[in-house]
Parts: structure tokens; sequence; C-alpha cells
């Protein structure tokens, strides 16, 4: 390998080399942490509020976040307060945030159109009808981290799937550590539609809207990431209500076929990469040469980078640019790694998607940055990570809907599938199943 | 309450009584069992097959099961067992088998076609294009278990949505204790088109159909019911592999007008009490002299039923018979309870349906007994338990596919999008995700 002539610390692999399906699997393997102090913390906390309600959730916040709040509605923030955090932004954010609600609204928009919410319904010859309704949840919370990572772009994509689906009442929740409020989160709140902000967080939040308390209405469903003691919280009350997935770091996995700016890919990696240590920038491309170009673009273009110690750590312990044999071994890898963003910056890029089975969301061609996806180009920036694209989805309008078969039997259907019913159900040795069939057979 | 009268002890509630909302609630509550030894026997089994692959399986199947398998392969079914196994059923029943599943493939080829699995794609203005893709998950685990709860029809239900979304691999997991084996579900699983059966069971064969081992291809999802040792092993295995619901104990609620035979709703009540103590059943109607008559045939029926101790444990500690002000207030209380199986026994049952917010199942009318729909109506019978209807789906075609979301920026899109995601890049305090952008900018 090359690297040495390079200053980024980052692995060069070569997909013919013998060793590398065993050093890609190690590459990616990724496990959240278990945490037996924060799993008690969790346990206690849930409980508390569980059976004290808002004294609790009152007691936690005060502690956590330092705050020192005589009641709960002291941390809730009214429709006007949004209305306000929107009036403060400068003009060129607010329409930004406007422009980019705008086109994630309409896609969802699409989506929900295209994704079967209108339900079906069909009536056999005997008259039996059988169908499948379409409804949105009643209500549901979104969890927003207070602090460093406080995304307005989340509360976006997390609000406005919810509100298209139908969702009657979206509650945020969002903590303040020593009282200080995001105008930029606020105002995305406003623009997406939530009905409710309060200003809780932690898995003292999830309790409220898992459990309900006296102020805190119980949801149907918890989305939106959150630390470590969130995670867990979410993964305990899944059942009670409904969770998004757990996310694991971000992940970028960049396929070229040689042809784009090196500058362009670099700057992609590292978009990446400043998430945190732990998001991982794959690169993998058929050209060598490429790939050494690429480096040099990462070298150059690192110490302009604010958070280019973020992004050294990143590529040191979790990048890679991988030569593969072709664009066809590059599918292929791709498919194994089940990357939350795929970009594929090609000429035809759509010859190569089309071999694509498992990614989050696709990008295709060298204009499709990932970041105009997790800001503005409309689809949910919410992506399965960690390989889950494997069996999930991005968060949808779907997430935000539930179905119900509808099953109407005519007294003539009745007749047939009665039969059916009764000889299975004695087979499985379950009577009372056979006998509620055959008593609606006529004699 | 006039319930002295019976014989059959069964909780009778009036929704106008001033406790009606807590003593609903107290009936309502089931809790999962937390059971700390499970906890430990099972994360010893997920990291000793994880650790040890197919020896590990091996020696926890031999030892649970009381077997001698000398290696993995004596534990495989091959496809001419399967057929063996559906040529040596009664004529009647393998004909009551395939006319189910046929039922049921053509109910989901219809569910497939209208809930969106074509994916959609639209171009904006400016050449930029976006969509979603579907596509099946590759390869699904059936967990079924073995003895007494042996159901070929949930065979069925779960093998056949997935057979329908296109999974190219359908591994069927159950255990044969004492090497006995189910013919039954054997032919269910030939019918469904299962791929390969192998027989093992418990946290062994979750953990290796999630992990994989030498023998056992890792899957992407598992499916299916099991006992406690399972649904604890399911839910630690979710995140490497995606799992479905994790199922409680199975429910009945019947909305009455009082128009239907009384017989035949006091059977439909056994057939959800005779699956086992835990079960729910749950009469709703407006008339006081109906739910006499009903409990009245309860009284009459059950000395006829084979498992009447089960259907007695069950009415006496879960189900009730409740006076209601009327329909209306019938539909209310069913979308606070949100059953799993939802009968609305009536004239002009479609009025109340409308009604219904929550539900897993709705069976309208009164010849569409939940059993109907539980073997062959065509809809599935793995459906939403607990409430979780609020916020989930029977299991469905879409279960066995996933989204991948496609963009495709033009140039001029690139232009218009990369202002909007620098500027609220920069607002989050992420540098290099506006360069990214700003790089596709023309000056």
């Amino acid at each position: 390998m090359s690297s040495q002539r390079y200053e980024t610390q980052l692995s060069r692999l070569d997909s013919s080399a013998p060793d590398f399906a065993p050093t890609l699997r190690q590459l990616l393997a990724f496990e959240a942490s278990e945490d037996a102090a924060i799993d008690a913390s969790v346990v206690e906390i849930l409980q508390a509020v569980r059976t004290r309600g808002d004294a609790a959730v009152l007691e936690f916040t005060n502690r956590f976040d330092r705050l020192t709040a005589q009641s709960m509605s002291a941390l809730q923030i009214d429709a006007q307060e949004l209305q306000v955090a929107l009036a403060s932004l400068p003009s060129e954010r607010r329409q930004a945030l406007e422009a980019a609600a705008a086109r994630v609204r309409a896609y969802h928009e699409v989506q929900k159109r295209e994704c079967g919410s209108a339900g079906f319904s069909y009536t056999e010859a005997d008259g039996t009808v059988l169908g499948q309704n379409v409804t949105p949840l009643d209500r549901v919370g979104i969890y927003v981290p207070g602090g460093k990572a406080a995304y307005p772009s989340s509360v976006l994509m997390n609000a406005i799937p919810a509100k298209v689906a139908g969702v009657q009442e979206i509650i945020m929740v969002v903590p303040t550590p020593d009282g200080v409020r995001n105008p930029l989160v606020l105002a995305a709140a406003a623009i997406a539609g939530v009905d409710k902000v309060i200003t809780i967080g932690g898995a003292q939040a999830v309790a409220a809207l898992a459990y309900g308390t006296e102020s805190v209405p119980q949801v149907d469903k918890i989305v939106g990431p959150g630390n470590a003691y969130v995670a867990n919280a979410k993964r305990r009350v899944f059942g009670t209500v409904g969770i998004d997935m757990i996310a694991g770091p971000s992940e970028i996995l960049v396929l070229c076929d040689g042809t784009t700016d090196p500058d362009w890919v670099a700057m992609d990696l590292f978009s990446q990469a400043e998430h945190d240590e732990l998001a991982q920038s794959i690169l993998l491309c058929p050209d060598a040469d490429y790939l050494d170009r690429v480096h040099a673009s990462i070298d150059r273009l690192i110490a302009t980078m604010p958070r280019a110690d973020i992004i050294r750590t990143s590529l040191r312990d979790r990048g890679a640019l991988i030569k593969v044999r072709d664009m066809q071994e590059a599918c292929a890898i791709a498919n194994e790694i089940a990357a939350e963003h795929l970009e594929i910056s090609a000429v035809e890029p759509r010859q190569w998607a089309e071999q694509i089975r498992h990614a989050g969301a696709m990008f295709l061609g060298r204009f499709s940055s990932e970041s105009l996806g997790d800001y503005c180009a409309g689809p949910n920036h919410v992506l399965p990570t960690s390989r889950t694209a494997r069996f999930s989805s991005p968060l949808g309008v779907y997430d935000f809907q539930k179905r119900s078969s509808m099953i109407e039997v005519s007294e003539t259907g009745a007749q047939s599938l009665g039969k059916i019913a009764a000889e299975l159900a004695y087979g499985e040795g379950l009577p009372a199943h056979a006998r509620s069939a055959e008593l609606r057979l006529k004699s």
C-alpha cells in the first residue's frame, strides 16, 4: 500500500488481498457498548416516573439539567414562544429552513400517496369482502437532543412525516441544560407544526411520553435520536409504545469510477467523519491512482476543517480507501456493507444503482452530495445504520401509520371457509375454534 | 351485577359505573414478567453460539431436546422429507391446508400490489430525480415452536408473506423434543415453500439465525412466536437482525348490538380463551339482557369444551361482559382497548367499523368469526397484541421488504439545494457538510 506517502492515517485496502474479507468485517464491526451503570439508572428513572409522574420528571429535570423549575408548566414552551423564535432568525436562515421544510413535506406527500395509505378492499365471488384499513397514529413524541447535537434539520425530518401521515398531536421533548434554549430548534418546531414542546430530556422524558403523567399525555410512538440513556430507555419502553430504530454511528460509502473531482469526494468523506469519532467513511474505486489523488486531497483539505480533530480520528479508526477490481465488485461489496448513505459518484450511475439491494439512501451522480440529502433534497435523513439497511427503511410516513385487516365474510362464504377452518382447528387441537366456525354452517 | 345467577365466573362491568375506567384499565393490564434466570441463561446461550457456532448449537439442542445428534446435518430436514410429510396427510386435511395457503397467498399478493411495493420516482423541473426503491429481504428465519403449541397455520402465515415479498431463502427452525416431528407442521412448510428446515429451537436457534454458524446462514430477520427464552433472545438480537413484534397473550373483543345468536358469541369468546389462561375475551353490548343470555350460553356450552379448564381460568381472570350505553360508546371503548381481534357482530357493521381507529383485525358481521381469520380468510393471523395496535400492524408483505431513498440531483438542482444545505449546515456547526455542498456550486 502507498499510504506511507500521505499524512492522514487511513486504512488502504485492496479487495484482491487474501485477508480482505476478514479485514473489512473487522472494519465494519461496531457494537453499542452496554453499560451496567446506565442500565441501572434508567430502570430507576423509568420506575420513578411511572409511579410518581410529574413530581419525578420535575426532580430529575432540575437535577440533571441544573434547573429550578417549580412545576411542569414552567417547562412548557407555548406556541407564541415558538413563533418568537422563528421571527428572531436571520432571514437567510429562516428562508433556508422553510425551503427545506417545504421540500421534505413535498417528498413525504408523494410517499404517502405511493405507499398504500389508502388501504384496499376487494369482494370475492361469494360476497366476502377482504381488505386493509390504514390509519395514522393518534399521538407521537419526538425526542430532540439538547446541547451540541441539537439539529433543527432532525426536527423537520421527524415531525414532517408524522404530520403528513395525519398524526393529530406531536409532542416534542428537548432538554435545556442550564436553561439554554436553542432558537433554531424551536423555529424548526414551529415550521414543522409541532403541537407542544416540553423542555425535558433523558430517560425521564422517554418515560413521561411512554407512560404519561399528569401533564404529559401518553404517546403511541417515540422517535428521534438521543444519548445512551435515551437509547436504553427507548429499548425498555418498546412494546408499551412504538419506537424507531436505535441509531448507530453515521456512515457514508462512496462508490466512485474515478471521474469525480477528488476534492469533492474527500469533502464528502469529511462530511460524515465530522459527525463524531465513531462515524465511518469508506471509498471504493477500481482506480488505484484515483485513490491516491483522493488521499492527497484529504491531506490538503483536512487542515482547513474546523472539526479536523474529529475527522482525523474517525478516518484513522474507521475510514478506508479500498481498491476494487471493478465497479461490479464495488456493488457487491456495497451490498455486503449495506450502508446508511451510499454515493454512486460515477457517469451513468443508474447502471450501478440497479445492482444495489441494500442501502438506506442512494445518492446518484457527482452532484448528489450526501449533505444535500441531509438537509433539503426531500427524502428523510433518518436512515438505517450499522448494516440494518438489510432489513429496515428510512423513516417515513409509513412509520406513523398502521394497518388493520378487514374481514367481512358473507353467509355463503362462511360455509366454505367454515369447513376449512374447522378441519385445521381440530388438527391443531383447538376445538372451540372449530365449533365457532361450525356454528355458522347451515345444517 | 347479576353474575351471581351464573356458574361461570366472569367480570360483569357497566360503563356507567363510577369506577369503570380504572377497573377496565386493571383488567387490560398485562406485563410480560422479566425473569432474571431466563435472562442470564439467554445471554450465555447467545454468547456460546456466537463464539463456538455449530458446536454450541448441537450441544444445547442435544441437552434441551434430549437428542443424541452427532452433527448439525442430522438436524436438517430435506425437501424430500417435507414432501413425504405432505403426502402422508389424510386427504381432507391436506386439502384444507392447501386451500388455506392459496387464500392467504391471494390476499398477500393483493397486499403487495397495493402497499407501494413498486416504489416511486419523480423528476423535478430542474432535472433532479427523487424516489424510493422497494426490495425484498435476502433471507428470513421463521421460528416455529415445538410441542403442544405447534401450529401449521402459523407456518403458512409467517412464510407466505415472505415468499410473496420475494425473499430468496426462508429457513425454518422448529425444535423436536425427544425427536418427535410434527407432520402437519412439516407439510405446511412444504406448501408454504420453506427452503430449509432445521430441527433446533430455543435461544440457540435464534442465535444461530442471527449470527450465522458454519451450517446455518445468517438471516436478515427472524419472525414467529416462541416461549420466554425465544422472546428474550429475539429482543437481544434486535438490531443485528430485524424481528417481528414480541407477542403477548391473544385477545378478542366482541362488539355486539344484541342481534347475534348468543351461542355464537359465547363460542367466539371461548375460541380465544382456549388458547391459554392469559388469553383475554371481552364482550361489549348495550343490551343487559343480551349479556345475560350470552352468560347463560357460556354456562351451558362450557361443559362441552375439551379445553374447559383453560377457558374457565381465562374467563375468570381476564374475561368480561360489559354493558355499554350504546354502540357509539362501544366503539370509543374499543379504541381504548385497541384489541388484536375485534368482532363487530351487528347488523350494518360498517357504520361502527368506520369509528374504529385501533384494531389488529376487524371481523364484520355475524358470519365473520375470528376462527375463519385464524385459518383461511386470507389476511394474516399474526396481529398486534396488548394495545400495540395503536402503533403496529398485522404481519404482512411489507415486513419482508425495505425501502431505499433515491436522490439524483442535477447540476442545476445542486445550485439551489447547495445554498440551502450550506446555510443550514453552518447553522448546525457542520462545516464539512456545508463545504461539500458548496463545492458543487458554480462560482
